[in-house]
């Protein structure tokens, strides 16, 4: 192992730089050369890239986003592209590649880890916290907190005019976040994917706090649960309440990392430079309990990873 | 002057319970009793109302929102809404109403002025910062502040990503908060309901600065502008960029005032009761450079505030 | 098991709220009474206490501090303190008393398990973060965070001057806080009580940085390390540098609870009404690993909290 | 005028980099070169200079700090000193130079004015605020706003002790940002340099409140009010209530700057253009009401800037 590359894909996530960062120095300090891929997958397939050193990954610590850029590239998908990336790779001299991105990058590189004898290794990155393999992936943390002082702010509003809101946060798929936003915000309803949710006690929830003078709630919804305009216009339609809908944007992408985003990427990053150091790939490094650990791509991608129903039933509970 | 009323209405804004707690408190220390209507005009209409003293107002200085609570009621303006309005006033002996609200409440106030011997004093309060008569409304500051957050926020992925961003701030007739925040954080295109844009010039801008390696570009759009969803299809189909919308909700009202809006709130309320102390009544307080003034409620109601244009052009010059 | 109590002791810490809020709820859907001492062990003392009920602790999920107050009480150390106390809990027929607090409130709670037949239960909430037995402390997340935007506004000023700043953190005896903070606000040196420093290494370290074009620099410090402005003296003396101390204070100990404290609050309000329903005293609740669990008073009283060498060492690396 | 210079002196304050990124590019759309002199004063004399175009100041305009940095300089106020700076800028040919900074800095720029036929404009940035001419510096209400969400979360402690708190705020001969600050966080007593106190009065109105049950308070003091340790001591021996001291340090020059201070920063850069377009020089910018104005620098460093004492009775008023 002497020469490595960095590449971020999928969609940005808080603390991707404070990976970069983590994982440049510690190759370093460990006799590598780093590469940077620009614009993911993409950069790749253009070998688009830069050199990194310890200066050059100096002030980013903080920023959210990706000096490294990301982009979705559909070209890499094909065999056709596969095969050029792993050219590339061969040509740059690029012994061990570490992919920092969520569940699609996952899928990505081990479709490419067929075309290549780079080891590769996954940092999950994503604010949607949907890789198996690890209870949390860098940037996560940052988005609830994000989310959680965006609802704080529509609850002065929610209060002051006794409306039911409609809080809509990222998720297509999965409810991480919106479970873990729900909660925390102290949210009368959460609504996941994972999990099919009646109208009927949503009114009925909504009336009973009515009953009990709680003239205004929040309703957190993960993008995926469906229509959300639908959804206030049937409650509109049912329950005797004024209802918004406040959809929760890119906001949720960015922002300086928050301590916890930034320590995984410090930890996971330690770990993968140790793994291709021992010549290991084919592995995503993660979190389980409070060990660093790997398992590996194909596992991480064949598993869907389970979101705790209890935390659902416990928000229910602190909500009355 | 013995007995006061105060009464939120309208939009919330950040820093209405500023106002709140130092109209009671200033109110107080001058021997005069304070009523706090809730719900806005409805309160008056249902005679619903709590009494005000040093302590209620306590604790309530930083919180968004407001404690009185407000609602849009249409009952009001009718001529039985507010002939009933004044006879509770009268019934309730209050001598002196204060209205805090924007540009729709001041109107509100005008009508309810004809029937009644109360003395109405309106205090500016609205993130639009619409109502004629003074340069700033508290809430405003808060309002440019937390939409400029999220803007910071929404650049790290437009960076990250080298997408267009169309960002869609509060203002249905008005561009006032739009301008400021464009400005301030430094947005490449800036659109205002106040001047007609011209698409061409959007697309020439977006390429000029692509030409110039500059491949992300925020553009802050006023809600009154019109389809902001179709503007975005539009550039997608004329510039070669990836585009994205992000609408800013419910957030730009809530959240805790910002230093400069709780002070608005503590001169425009000395300004208030000294008013009403000297009995004088039908009036807008406002600041004016740094003096706070009062403007007539019919002047304040029947001129239009202009919008800065030389901001706007310096904002283009800015962002290039 | 009909009637509890719970009592928040010591430092106050970010997310007391948030478990005050969710003990009680969870409480009272189990069908359980429950009352709230008024500051501390004193309120213990003196009887001092309100119900807490659904709607009492509505509205305090986000606030920092604790609505039952907090005290230091010599008194209640004594002998006749603990009987004192113990027959007030029997007289109010607490059958359960779970004590918010650190390391200090487990070791009071200890003594007075020996005079009470209530059964106790400590909640670990400091933003110390030292009581043995929880990977993590209510509290601990938000103070982090906290110091981390404080270090973050400090480097503006330190790169302007290109100063070497020594930030001292909260720690008397312990250095999580410092660690935690120091590795992920990318502190050049980070020195904790548990770990003896060594001068010259710290002004080879600034030697080395500014060799290397680094004029800036941010030493953190727990506040039990030593006389840090006698440090500074020293590192002026030896190193050219221009050297400023900043002492983070109370800010510290407030602020709004992060998502993280507030979901350990509910974990552990889950756990603790868990243990008492079921009968059992005398533990104290924590999250070891990913799973919420507890061990014995008296354990977590008599053994250690190993501090995590190896961040120390990645910090170091992550520095250079 | 075609060459154009900037230096940012003194203190840093938020700001100064919105600042540095306006007045280039408006130079530059002006037709003028920029030059950036490095660390204050002491660039001029050492002849240590960036150019700066629009990319070199793009992305800097949320940053606090200064990217041409900035020191105290000794050796420039000497003869030799502003000698050598003013042929420093005839070599250079810069015929205009804008100078970014304080009270201090327009001092400076004013003897070397003496030396030199650059045209010198002043733009005020300060957290201090003391500069005469404007009624607010770019920086000020950033600070202001730090300094308050600092006592926002030092309150969350002091109610939870119910402690009083003497917070230090930055100000060792002006109490701008100490009144400013206590009269928005609602503090009981302020206390700055420009007012003697009487700790008679402080003892009283901390037991009036202590009376009224109000058993904790927030008393702001400007750091060049004399010893706050000592007014501490002598407070915890008069009064029953335990008192702590929370000294804000840096943070409150740090941060990004707030809208308002990037609007100043704005609005300042194009008088400053427009002075030096029309060969105009030795004036400070300032904000005076709602206008952009300029006054002499000899003006400026010879009168002293009043502090508002209607505001300090008015924070008196409200915190009862």
């Amino acid at each position: 192992m002497r020469r490595i590359a960095i590449v971020t894909s999928g969609g940005d996530a808080p603390g991707m730089n404070a990976a970069i960062r983590a994982l440049t120095r510690l190759a370093i300090s460990n006799g590598l050369k780093v590469l940077g891929f620009i614009r993911g997958w993409e950069g790749i397939l253009e070998n688009n890239y830069v050199e990194l050193d310890s200066r050059t990954v100096g002030g980013i610590l903080h920023l959210g986003g990706t000096i490294l850029k990301t982009t979705r590239c559909k070209e890499f998908r094909t065999e056709d592209g596969l095969r050029k990336a792993a050219e590339n790779l061969m040509e740059d001299d690029v012994d061990g590649l570490i992919v920092i991105g969520g569940d699609g990058s996952a899928r990505g590189a081990r479709e490419l880890s067929k075309y290549t004898d780079s080891k590769i290794i996954v940092l999950p990155a994503s604010i949607d916290n949907d890789l198996y393999g690890t209870d949390e992936s860098i940037g996560f943390d940052t988005a609830v907190n994000t989310a959680l002082a965006e609802i704080n702010k529509i609850r002065d509003t929610a209060i002051s005019y006794e409306r039911t809101f409609l809080v809509e946060v990222m998720g297509r798929r999965r409810g991480f976040l919106a479970l873990e936003v729900g909660l925390t915000a102290g949210a009368e309803i959460i609504l996941v994917p994972e999990v099919e949710y009646d109208k009927e006690k949503i009114y009925e929830i909504l009336e009973r706090n009515a009953a009990k003078g709680k003239r205004s709630s929040i309703i957190v919804v993960a993008e995926g649960v469906g229509d959300t305009w639908k959804l206030a216009e049937d409650i509109r339609k049912n329950v005797e309440t004024e209802v918004r809908v406040s959809v929760l944007g890119y906001v949720q992408r960015g922002g300086s990392p928050t301590a916890r985003s930034r320590l995984l990427a410090a930890l996971f990053s330690q770990k993968a430079i140790e793994l291709l150091l021992d010549g290991v790939g084919g592995r995503v490094v993660g979190i389980q309990g409070n060990e660093i650990t790997s398992i590996s791509l194909d596992e991480a991608c064949e598993r869907v990873k389970p979101l705790n129903i209890n935390l659902l039933k416990l928000a229910e509970k602190l909500a009355i």
